[in-house]
């Protein structure tokens, strides 16, 4: 709470570090690369998982757990899996410390107890998931297996920032085995639609779906469905992928089923996840120079109310009212806290809540209980108004709802104003330095255009759009034809 | 679902062995020493943790993550945990494969990606939190902190059973830091006794709140309270500890703060965990020969509803009438499931449920749906009855209320009759062997006695219980002065 936040216009990136550590999302640790989680960044983690996991069941899923490590010849089977993720692999190699004979009271790797065969900390379940699948299914009858696993994984990375890209984070990721190509493209589009709206409605980030060109498809999959996020700094983020995995793994892990005609077939998979990363999405689309905005469906109080007193029958008396308003807002399944903490001045807290991004503050004071009203302050729009606490219970309701939609309105029309069609390369150029945002432009289906546009932009593609519409044209770079726009950006 | 469970008379621990897997709940994987929870064992681990995470919050609680890695020089500092762990910890030593240029195709270690400080994976989290704590802690404003994580850890086992002792499982753990000693205390006591309220009136695992002695406390703790239970073997089970950590970790993590005289002092500290080890404690305490006991509020479905039809037209009947009973279970917060599969015949079905324990089973078929009834089947005492409809969600509901009462009566009358008091060590050994269960003795307080009395019989002290009674006697083993009785048992 000590001096004001960078401003966004000042310097984004840092603003973004600045507000993270702040608002009591999370930290870094001592561990290279790994955050700390902070209980009020965790809240609305927590909240994420269950709404997530809700629809996760609600579309015919189950919850199950595999282990952290992976063995290296597992690891190593499914060999593009493999290749795409070996440079960022954890490795256990050994089983014991023992005392150090040369530092008394410090200990050493025993030298003795070192693995026959090195483990891999999951930077993904593919592997081991597919390796027990191989138990699991026998015939047709044991198909669909529609299995999700809420886990830490690891990915060592070299620059990290904070849920943005850490060493470890959290996420789910889902597994799914099938009988048919048909059933497996449908569950992966199926769950990219759950992404979809669960980004749309709860988070209130608007997002475009998407498949994911060859060269930025996840390692094993045979196409890579996306939801692409734009941030107020007009890059990209991708904050979910679903993927067709084709036979890929069955192959590699020999899982084969009966088919309905008694034939031996392999089975057809997906898998997709969510992660942590999601909480900077949340963070980089709706806040402010202020602090942290929440969209009221994600925030772990909706409303806070401060008590504005000087003696302690006043105190005693807005008690009295701040019950009442909290047992009718609770009966509505809304989320308030009492702040009546006394180590803290008003100000202190109005700053600390603004910074947190508490959807609404109610203050009560000694001329609210004479009139019999309150104050209520918006996060979103930093408005006030004054309220009799006769109606206080539907207003709030109300607002929470106008926040929720009016975060995603706000959101959506900045993302729509930020996607430009672009028919030169000059133009490219143009808009991705000076408007930023999604480029959506005509490209020749080749690698290499791809490749080259990288290195001289930075910029890649962020998805073929489901909605993609055939139109002739010519690529933006090379010249040569193509049927239609992708969306290029640069890209958290 | 192949051929009948081993019977618990024959070979109580390969009865428990093949329920585990029969019952779907977890098998070993591919990596040793380390399970995969299958989703109906999963279901019931997430139920679990609904109503922990519940009471935890109740508490005062709040939830965060910590990193899964511990560099080694703060796994160290604390020296008695450190000790206690050295021989079990899972060690990174690389962050990067390579192309192993031996083995086309395959990977191997990257020589040249060493970590300059190896990681250990946490086995408990004292270290990392402490050393994170000492950010958070300036002064007596900032505590107490009450903090738990939701987390998997790794500890290395050479002999290892599912749920019970596995190299990997998930937990959660509670760490929190006080202004006094009191406090701390007062918090270890709570969580204490919120175990055991979980454990009794959830599990319906009646447990003795102890103390462990010396010698069997957690490393790095001043004091460890537990709560003990009790198989159908007589083996005793130590099913979640809370440890009163003193002043240690402060200690060697310097996490200190201002009191309210300004004075600088260490903080004080508790921790305490439960495991999935739960679930092992869940199936041997209620389980029979023929699978699964669940009590109902911890079964994934309470109820099922299984048809029994010939012709398409009485399965449609059926159907209409088992959604009006499942919305009118759901109503009242019964979960139920319609177990109309046409892969599987009534008798596979009600096998399957009854090894996976399913507390009521509902049958109907087409004389029922003349006579306006249904049959009820309970698990617990494998009876049936046949009731009329109209009657039928205000039975149910009765009926589940009775078998929860009815699973921790039983269990709690197993219990209180193999409490043995005893008074020479030729009774000691006699009961140990031939009735089993708790062994109430006269102790002489010394680590030498314990130590004995554990090589020749294997039986250690399970706990000196607080409702511990002052009662002056002799040691059962040395015959020297003891001031009261403490549980002895072989345990898990
Ligand atoms: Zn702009
Ligand atoms: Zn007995």
């Amino acid at each position: 709470m000590s001096k004001k936040l960078t401003s966004r216009a000042e310097d984004y990136s840092k603003w973004y570090n600045e507000l993270v550590v702040k608002a009591d999302l999370a930290e870094n640790s001592a561990v290279r690369g790994c955050m700390v989680i902070k209980p009020y960044g965790y809240a609305i983690w927590e909240k994420m998982q269950a709404e997530l996991d809700k629809m996760f069941k609600e579309t015919g899923h189950q919850n199950a757990y595999f282990p952290l490590f992976v063995p290296k010849s597992l690891f190593e089977a499914e060999e593009k899996n493999a290749e795409g993720f070996a440079k960022e692999c954890a490795i256990v190699t050994h089983y014991r410390l023992q005392n150090d004979p040369d530092r008394p009271g410090k200990l050493r790797v025993d030298p003795e107890a070192k693995l026959e065969e090195e483990l891999i900390v999951r930077p993904t379940s593919e592997a081991i998931i597919w390796n027990t699948f191989r138990g699991w299914v026998q015939s047709y009858r044991d198909l669909p297996l529609l299995i999700n696993q809420w886990a830490n994984v690891v990915r060592w990375e070299m620059r990290t920032r904070l849920f943005l890209r850490t060493a470890e984070f959290l996420w789910q990721e889902g597994h799914t085995a099938h009988e048919t190509k048909a059933e497996a493209l449908t569950e992966a589009e199926t769950m990219n639609n759950v992404y979809a709206t669960f980004a749309e409605k709860f988070m209130a980030i608007p997002v475009i779906q998407g498949l994911k060109t060859e060269s930025e498809r996840f390692a094993g999959a045979d196409e890579t469905y996306c939801i692409e996020a734009l941030m107020q700094d007009g890059k990209a983020l991708q904050a979910g992928t679903s993927h067709f995995l084709g036979q890929n793994f069955a192959k590699a892990f020999d899982v084969k089923f009966a088919n309905k005609e008694g034939k031996q077939d392999y089975v057809w998979a997906t898998s997709w996840g969510v992660s942590t990363r999601l909480m900077g999405a949340l963070i980089m689309t709706h806040s402010d120079d202020l602090g942290l905005v929440l969209p009221p469906s994600l925030a772990p109080n909706q409303v806070v109310i401060v008590p504005i007193y000087k003696t302690e029958e006043d105190l005693n008396a807005i008690t009295e009212v701040a019950n009442t308003i909290m047992g009718d807002l609770r009966s509505k399944n809304m989320t308030v806290k009492f702040d009546n903490r006394t180590t803290h001045r008003p100000g202190a807290k109005f700053a600390q809540h603004e910074l947190q991004g508490v959807p609404l503050r109610i203050a009560i004071g000694a001329r609210d209980l004479a009139n019999g009203t309150v104050e209520i302050a918006r996060r979103d729009t930093l408005t006030k108004q004054v309220v009799a606490l006769s109606d206080l219970t539907e207003i709030i309701e109300d607002l929470l709802k106008e926040m929720q939609d009016g975060l995603f309105k706000k959101a959506l029309d900045f993302r729509d104003s930020h996607i430009t069609e672009v028919n030169s390369f000059e133009e490219f150029k143009n808009i991705l330095e000076n408007k930023t945002g999604f480029i959506s432009a005509h490209w020749d289906g080749t690698i290499e255009t791809e490749d080259k546009i990288k290195e001289i932009t930075k910029a890649t593609i962020r998805c073929i759009p489901l909605e993609f519409k055939e139109e002739d044209g010519v690529c933006v770079y090379s010249g040569k034809p193509s049927k239609g726009r992708v969306l290029f950006a640069k890209a958290y």
